[in-house]
C-alpha cells in the first residue's frame, strides 16, 4: 500500500485527501541453472506485482508455468535477492536437468497469456502436466455461500484500496488456509499456489479456491496444474474457463455473491 | 457471447437456466517480414482475447508494443486470416527494416508484462518512444462526470454478461467516438488504440480515455504509446500507474462513478 496525494471531486466541491492506492511494482523473475562448475543466469519473466511474498510468486510461477515440477528442483527460497528489491533470483540444482531451448520456446511464444508450454493454439490443453487429481467429495451449498464473507473479513489491503485482486484457499470443511492478494489476479493466484508448492502442499486434492474477481482460462488452467478440482469466483467466467473447467472435471461455480451462486460445471460435487 | 447451460443456486433452490457468458478464445499473431523474395513468418504472441475486432487487436498490439510505429509499415488487414480463426498473420512491407533479434530480446523478456521494449526494470520508462503531445485542453468536470453512462449505455455485452472489460474514446467535447470490449483489459485497449491507428488518428491529442476497471501501469504506458494525455477509470489506480502517468504529465482520474471521481495526476487540466 502507498499513499499518495488526490484531489476528491463530487458534482460541486473539491477537496485535497490522502489515497492509499495499491502497490504496483515490476519483479523481475531470473533463473540460475546448469551445472555446478557453470551456472548460467537467465531474466524469464517481468511481470507488474503487488510487492510481498515475492518467492511464493515466482515459485508459483515457475510451477504453473510447468517450468518446475516441485520445489525439489529450486534450492532454498530466496537465498539471492542482491540484485536488487525487484529482482529474485531462483537458483535451480546442478543435479536437474534443465532444457533451456524448451523453456525459451515456451516463453517465447506462450508467455503473454500464461498457458503452460504450448508452441501453438491446438496445442493448449494437451501439453500440461495435469496431475490425475480424483475428487469425490460433496459440498453443502450453505458450505459455498460463506466463502466470500471469509475471503472479505481477511482481505484487508481491498477493503482500503478497491486495487487488489484476490485469491483464496479453503479446506473441504470451509476453513480459510490461504489468501493471497495482488494487483494482477494472475500473480494472486501464482502466489497462493506458491505458498502451498512451498508448504508441501501440493497437489491439492479436495480443497475449494475462491476467486475474488472473474475467471478466464489462464486461471482454470493455472488451478488445474495444482490440482484444485472446485474453482470459485465472486465475477463471472469466460466461456473458455467454463469449457476448460468441463474437460479437467472441474467444478466451476461463478457470482458467488449475495447467498446466489451460478454452477457452470462439475454440479455433482454440491449439495442442495 | 456464448450461451451455456448454467445450475442457478439460492439458499434453498437450485434452477437449471442459460446463461450468456463472454467469449475467450486465444489468438495467435504472426508476423511475416523480411525482403520479398525471403519471407519468414514467426509467432510474435498468443493472447487470450475474446473474438471479433481482432485486426485491431493485432495492429494496436504492435504499436503499442513498439514493434511498429505507423499502419503504412504493416500491408492491409486482414489480408491473410487463412491460417484459421485464431490465427492472424500481420504482414510487415519488405522495405521496412525490421530487426527481429531486438523484437525476440524484447519479447522474451517483456511479453508478460506488456511494456514498450525494456530489457531490464530500469528501462522501464526510457526505452518507449512516446509521442510529443501537448495538450492545455481544460475540461470540465461536469464532462467528465457524464462519461461513465455514456459508456454503459453503449457497452452492450458487459450488460449482458459482467465479463467485459471496456475501453472507450471522447473527443474533447465529451462525444464518443470509440468502444472496444475485451476479456482483457489490455486487449481492450489494444482494440482501441489499433482502430485509432487503422483510421490515421494517432497520435492522439485532446482525447480523453474511459476504462471500465481499475488501471495498471500498462494501461498507462499503452495510452502514453497513443498520445493520450487524459486518462479516466472506473476503478482504482495502482501506485505506479499513478508515478508514471505524472512522470508523462498525463491527467490521471479514477474512481469515477456516482458523480465523484479523483484526481490523482495533472489536475491543472480540470475545471470544477
Amino acid at each position: 500500500m502507498i499513499k499518495l496525494p488526490v484531489q476528491k471531486v463530487s458534482t460541486s466541491v473539491s477537496t485535497e485527501s490522502i489515497d492509499i492506492l495499491a502497490s504496483e511494482e515490476p519483479l523481475e523473475i531470473r533463473l540460475e541453472y546448469g551445472a555446478a562448475d557453470q551456472r548460467i543466469q537467465k531474466t524469464i519473466s517481468i511481470t507488474m506485482r503487488t510487492p510481498g511474498n515475492d518467492k511464493e510468486l515466482a515459485a508459483g510461477f515457475l510451477f504453473t508455468e510447468g517450468v518446475i515440477q516441485s520445489k525439489n528442483e529450486i534450492d532454498d527460497l530466496p537465498k539471492k535477492k542482491d540484485a536488487g528489491e525487484n529482482v529474485l533470483i531462483i537458483s535451480i540444482k546442478p543435479a536437474v536437468n534443465f532444457n533451456l531451448v524448451k523453456l525459451e520456446r515456451h516463453f517465447y511464444t506462450s508467455s503473454s497469456c500464461g498457458v503452460c508450454g504450448k508452441t501453438s493454439i491446438e496445442a493448449i490443453k494437451t501439453v500440461c502436466r495435469l496431475p490425475n487429481i480424483k475428487n469425490d467429495v460433496q459440498y453443502p451449498a450453505s458450505l459455498i455461500h460463506q466463502l466470500p464473507e471469509k475471503l472479505r473479513s481477511n482481505q484487508m489491503v481491498f477493503e482500503q484500496t478497491g486495487g487488489l485482486h484476490a485469491s483464496a484457499l479453503f479446506n473441504k470443511d470451509g476453513d480459510l488456509i490461504l489468501i493471497k492478494e495482488d494487483v494482477g489476479r494472475h500473480n494472486a493466484l501464482d502466489k497462493l499456489i506458491g505458498a502451498a508448492m512451498l508448504a508441501g502442499m501440493l497437489p491439492l486434492h479436495d480443497h475449494i479456491l475462491l476467486l475474488s474477481g472473474r475467471i478466464s482460462f489462464e486461471l482454470i488452467q493455472k488451478a488445474a496444474m495444482a490440482g484444485i478440482k472446485i474453482v470459485t469466483a465472486v465475477g463471472a467466467p469466460s466461456s473458455l474457463a467454463v469449457e476448460t473447467a468441463a474437460s479437467f472435471d472441474m467444478t466451476l461455480i461463478g457470482f458467488l455473491r449475495d447467498k446466489r451462486f451460478n454452477i457452470y460445471s462439475g454440479a455433482q460435487r454440491i449439495v442442495i
